[in-house]
């Protein structure tokens, strides 16, 4: 993990959140940021609230996403830097998965008194570096003591209304298509786990197969598909979208569940990170549960009626664009089925759900 | 405190967060929200993220902040249901401040997984019904484990650009009014944990004076000044405006310094609450600090050029709106002064600082 002092932090290295305190803490991070790129933002950090000018002819899109210490991350596993990116990545994802583009952030962050603050800037310089690389402007937030650290993000991002893509829209016959890989930030994070666990501490060394660099490094950098959804969403080439935050499983079942409709996904299809058998060998894993119910991958699942086929695999065949893969059909019947090679059918797995049971 | 199981809720008294789950808990929530009752919330809770129209020849208002258990709020001292209005409130009250009027809520709730599961559906059904109150809608958020219990609350509102109020447009000349009562909701907190170290536990009994008891109310139950902030920008009667969330010196600093200019405060005009003499009085207290330094009144601090008095005066003593009362200047010298009945000057005293510390 690379750790660097963010230019600017003028505080000991041993410096406590409670030594240096909140007013110095916000008052670093508003000079971090900076004066708004945008003329859009009209009060940013430091009134009592932001101010923001809506698009025009576009909606506004609203999400909330929260990281807690020990809950989403360890800080064993993690630099502060891709904690601070990763709060926000969970959020541009929930964004992404309207078709909308994000545009501004606000930061919300519980601090123990007794954590070290030069954490906090590193989190809060790779929060607004990865935010500035997403043309999202931080505009404000609070800062609060707690017992356990989180970091809780807000997103506001905009759409033409009727570019806005929803959960709820699929139809029996629509095809279905999930970007990227599935399964590599879970993958990555059994490695990183087994790791810590078993290692001298000298994290990923010696030379990891690229597959598992990879994996990682997906965990602990997640991109959302921004592009992806705002491509799909204004060709209109989606009668559905969800993003896969908490596993391919769960965002097939919600999926369903929101437009009353079954899926019969081919698992010969589904296009599972070379991490996941490497790992499942390598660790003992279950390939299964990595590749159906480990989250965090921020991959789009989307459903295409038919006759969208083209323009959806034209709209997401742009340079840049993550590939997507089809992988299924949505049925009448509401059943969510899994059909391999040979034909044999059995139950989706469940999904991620947030007390440690499976959906 | 009154506690009462919400309408609708089926599960039994001893279930735990872990033990009904995310799902089900966001299910409850949608059911209690219900559809949206405004037109402009085109998709509520239920998808990757909520969608609202923003207002006509309005620009957006975007505030978060955050109860965490132990830290702004004690479960023994607040029932549920003060704790998710004050989660509310908080953010109304910045949405006041500049002069804005709240629309939607997005609430993110970080849950330890013993937790018992009603006292999260007192909490959501609380601020439900205070956010219909305030015509707010809640339209989305998320639900966490978490070790320790929080409230995470992001209000997004609108108001014209001309009526935004803001910090730092202060002028020297200009006066200070203050809304309400200061120091009322820190002698109701006073009393609350007084009476929580030394009591039976028949909290409030027997008959407490009614300065008390109004004390008690303005701290489990602070009402955000959200029609007098939006009285005052529409008539562009205060040149500055900002909450005193964290105590009235920490409000007259911060405008202060916002606006570069220094204050002179007469004690005497301050408005404090008959409450805090009381608690003083019996317990002990130092009423300097419960009327200075002590938060959570929600009030307003506005300056009011001299020219908008007459229009600061008549748009504020409109029905049904809190008094004001004028308790100084703004000054050219920067220095933040405190005159009493005497004549006799002193420094403003501190303000709040999350972390335990004064300004």
């Amino acid at each position: 993990m690379t750790r660097t002092v963010p230019p600017g932090w003028d505080h000991a290295p041993s410096a406590t959140c409670g030594s240096v305190g909140e007013h110095a803490l916000i008052h670093w991070i508003s000079t971090t940021v900076g004066a708004p790129a945008s003329k859009d933002v009209l009060i940013g950090i430091g009134d009592d609230a932001a101010v923001v000018v809506p698009r025009r002819n576009h909606v506004d899109v609203l999400t909330t996403d929260v990281q807690v210490d020990g809950v989403h991350f360890t800080r064993t596993l993690s630099s502060p830097a891709d904690v601070g990116h990763r709060a926000l990545h969970t959020n541009l994802s929930d964004i992404a998965a309207m078709g909308a583009e994000p545009r501004v952030a606000l930061l919300s962050l519980g601090l123990p008194a007794d954590l070290e603050a030069v954490w906090v800037a590193e989190l809060v310089q790779g929060l607004v570096t990865s935010a500035r690389a997403a043309h999202v402007h931080l505009i404000g937030g609070n800062i609060s003591r707690s017992p356990v650290l989180f970091i809780d993000v807000t997103v506001s991002g905009a759409v033409k209304p009727r570019h806005v893509l929803r959960r709820g829209g699929a139809r029996p016959g629509d095809e279905l298509y999930v970007s990227g890989e599935v399964g590599a930030a879970a993958a990555g994070l059994a490695w990183l786990q087994h790791d810590a666990g078993h290692d001298d501490g000298r994290l990923g060394q010696p030379a990891l197969p690229t597959e598992i660099e990879a994996a990682i490094l997906r965990y602990r950098r997640p991109e959302a598909r921004v592009a992806l959804g705002m491509q799909i969403g204004r060709n209109k080439a989606a009668s559905a979208c969800m993003d896969t935050s908490d596993g391919l499983a769960d965002a097939l079942r919600q999926l369903a569940a929101a437009s009353g409709v079954g899926v019969r996904v081919e698992t010969a299809t589904v296009p599972v990170s070379p991490a996941v058998a490497l790992v499942a060998e390598r660790l003992g894993a279950d390939p299964q549960a990595l590749t159906w119910s480990g989250g965090e991958d921020y991959e789009l699942l989307f459903a295409v009626p038919r006759r969208a086929r083209r323009r959806f695999l034209h709209a997401s065949g742009r340079k840049g664009l993550p590939l997507v893969t089809r992988i299924g059909l949505c049925t009448k019947e509401p059943a969510l089925v899994l059909v391999d090679g040979a034909g044999t059918e059995t139950v989706l797995p469940g999904g991620f759900e947030h007390f440690g049971g499976t959906a």
